[in-house]
């Protein structure tokens, strides 16, 4: 059993806002969870790189994924140094200066090596894993992965070990003399919202009249109907 | 008058997906200017850093800022080599495969090296153009930066001289073997929506019986109430 807080390292001790802070792990895995994309840096010859990819937090782990000849897959699995930063925008803070102007979001910063996933069934976990981030229950509904497709996947385990939490909500928070002025202040919230599915043009349609063979469309799933619910991806 | 294109670099090469990328300056500017967030990467001793932050385009320029304190604009205003990525999500594609799911998006990668902004009138333009990224009109509806507050901020422009954009569109590709397969396929666009702009407690709130000399609420600005499409943000 781990302790219920990440360590603060040099790399994780607050600097600026620290009161926004924290290495709680359930904030953590709470912010992992609800967010859908991550941002992946790593340096090569001294250059950074950042790159947007999914993942999935299962325990105390985050799993990426690529196709084997992927670089930033091919670099972390090489054990790489590795920050990985997840970020949610819950709204724009208008204050009545610009200067205190501000985001209301939820954002994760990890650091550590990630190793490369060999063990078959492990792979093929964080894959299913991986879909069911994206929408859960997901993975059950679809075809499984076979074994030459797990072989043409790279997957790596970064652990949850090093790494914080940031959050920002409420008001705008303007000097004490500007609070008078007669330009609007407060939050815009904002959020992620699902609009209606679209399904493959693939998919069977409607049956037409002169098609009584055609095989009925499936119908949309719960877990894209209650997507936003099955989530719970909404701030606090 | 610069080229149409950024050049293709070592970095910015397409490698995976190639007929995904574009090097076109109107491409990467418009999701520049689509997003909300960019995730900022760049190494400190060999070790990555990921912070996201709000920023600017303007014109061939890209503006962060933060409080001189702020280590990471520290490190960029000192001359660290940087990569720079925004990404928006515009919908999750589900493939009959668990194999080919995947999420379409916008996404921008720039490298480079950013340089403080010293000069104060293209500072406070950077800065009200960071407010005016966030909510077009504003600026010119919120208190300006005083000079003390000028001071207290770093600013860093990084030119837009190399990078390159990726986009997903479209329904999931599922191998021909599997599209007869019974489970629904297709897109879940996904939307970065407004809310109901909260007000300011500090805001007068309507009128009451008993405060005649109360001043009138402020009325929320036409900036938010017509947020997305000012923005134009929308995917594809």
């Amino acid at each position: 059993m781990s302790q219920p807080s990440l360590p603060t390292t040099d790399r994780t001790r607050l600097r600026r806002k620290a009161e926004r802070g924290s290495h709680d792990r359930e904030t953590v895995a709470a912010i992992l969870d609800a967010g859908l994309i991550c941002h992946v840096g790593f340096g090569v010859d001294g250059r950074p790189w950042v790159f947007p990819t999914t993942y999935a937090r299962v325990g105390e782990v985050v799993y990426l994924h690529g196709a084997v000849g992927n670089f930033a897959l091919q670099t972390l699995a090489a054990g790489a140094e590795v920050c990985v930063t997840v970020t949610l925008i819950d709204g724009l803070v208008l204050a009545r200066s610009a200067f205190h102007h501000s985001m209301n979001y939820r954002s994760v910063m990890l650091f550590g090596v990630a190793e490369p996933v060999t063990d078959e069934s492990e792979k093929r976990e964080a894959l299913l894993a991986i879909v069911d981030h994206m929408a859960p229950g997901r993975a059950a509904d679809s075809r499984s992965p076979t074994p030459e497709e797990l072989l043409s996947t790279l997957v790596v385990r970064l652990p949850i070990s090093e790494g914080s939490a940031k959050v920002r909500t409420g008001p705008p928070i303007d000097d004490a003399e500007d609070t008078g002025l007669s330009h609007w202040a407060g939050v815009l919230p904002l959020r992620l919202v699902p609009g209606t599915p679209v399904p493959d043009p693939l998919e069977p349609g409607p049956a037409s009249s002169g098609g009584p063979t055609q095989p009925a469309p499936l119908p949309t799933p719960s877990y894209l109907t209650d997507w936003a619910a099955l989530r719970g991806a909404d701030a606090p």
